[in-house]
């Protein structure tokens, strides 16, 4: 058995998430189980990823690691592929796992998207892919109120209860709001979040961005580093885990 | 009762196309329903469309004419909203009919977008959305034999054998190809297409890309004015209705 590397995309609607649950299907029960068939049976050994995502969340390339047979890599990424119809999950490229990496804890930063669709009607083509927020939004001040959060901070007020982080302390390298016709988008990236962050973050920029909030309240809620100061955790739906990095990077194909 | 204009998206996936069927949900029948609805009952009058779309063919702005009660654009909006869920069918802007107006033969041009996915692995994010194309395509060709289509042609060799038009002349107005990404983008524009035309010949485009075809052969196709010489038909799931100009414009709130 060889330890892979995969990049995946997946629509998240269907799934309870990344982690294997009890009830309901997950990510990282499809992943394995396809992974058992492509090797022709035996045990099924876990799926690793590079970070979880929740229920409802959609990956461009997420990273996951998963002991497979010496193949090449195409007929790797074929075998997995052909195992995992009918889900919505595909295998983008792969590569065999370099010694010692670990899909999780060799990561250095980490990339998500969050999509708003801010128009006064809900999507019909965009259903459980974006957050319909009708009121418009003022992206320019959602966009300087997200340099507040930039940098080394304790974001304890932007973190779920259920996080299991032994730090709140994180660094957030990179925050961006645009506009593109009356879509939002807003990019996020650091080592590494904490448990619904980002979603955390997009509720407090909308806060502001719908004029409840001055940019100003940003950094007080940043500095009171309680929950219950911050925004609501924006839906599920409008956010996709775009790119995880390695260094040395995946040599991937 | 008014006569209004109604701009709709949807998402074509659940319907079989536009037009009323007497097994399976249409567009038609929905809007139709929800027209009925919001009337507070009384006959169901027909809903007319600038043009019909197939099984599975989505809509960005289709113009859909219907008689409702005379109340405010937004009160349109909204009550048809409220009776079309849970169906992926929204009004995104509405109107009163100009006076002899009419949705399909009013219109002075429509405007189709094809896209097709472009890379080795099935799409998982973007399934029913695009039309997934494994070997790479040459989108510099596409587009140069799209050219040798844009004008006033017999389009008989691009027009489904069910087709109901009396004419197979068509002035094609403009026809690009063009890539971001592993994405393949084609925009059609016309005053009105035969039956299948985008499809068929994004299904001939794809010969060209492909490299089975030279350019050339696509002059010698129109030329022929015969349906069994040119590509096959493009699927549905990548075909959007973007987009039905009037003179004069519509006054869409």
């Amino acid at each position: 058995m060889t330890l892979w590397a995969l990049e995946i995309e997946y629509d998240g609607t269907p799934f309870m998430g990344w982690q294997r649950q009890k009830h309901g299907l997950t990510v990282q029960q499809v992943m394995a189980e396809a992974g058992a068939k492509l090797r022709g049976g035996g045990p099924v050994t876990q799926a690793l990823a590079s970070g979880r995502t929740d229920a409802g969340v959609h990956a461009c390339a997420q990273v996951v690691q998963l002991e497979l047979q010496n193949l090449s890599p195409f007929r790797i990424r074929e075998g997995m592929n052909f195992h995992l119809r009918p889900h919505p999950i595909v295998v983008l490229r792969c590569c065999p796992a370099p010694e010692g990496w670990n899909a999780r804890f060799s990561a250095t930063s980490r990339s998500y998207r969050y999509i708003i669709s801010n128009r006064e009607v809900m999507p019909a083509l965009e259903a459980n892919r974006v957050w319909h927020v009708r009121q418009k939004l003022d992206e320019h001040a959602m966009q300087r109120a997200a340099q507040i959060l930039v940098g080394h901070h304790d974001f304890s007020s932007f973190r779920a209860s259920a996080c299991q982080a032994k730090s709140p302390m994180r660094t957030l390298d990179f925050l961006s709001v645009r506009r593109e016709g009356d879509k939002i988008f807003i990019e996020a990236r650091a080592r590494s979040f904490l448990h619904h962050q980002v979603r955390n973050m997009v509720g407090s920029l909308m806060r502001v961005g719908d004029g409840s909030w001055p940019e100003s309240q940003m950094a007080e809620v940043l500095e009171a580093k309680k929950r219950a100061v911050a925004g609501l955790t924006a839906p599920a739906e409008g956010l996709y885990f775009m790119s995880v990095d390695y260094d040395p990077p995946l040599p991937l194909v």
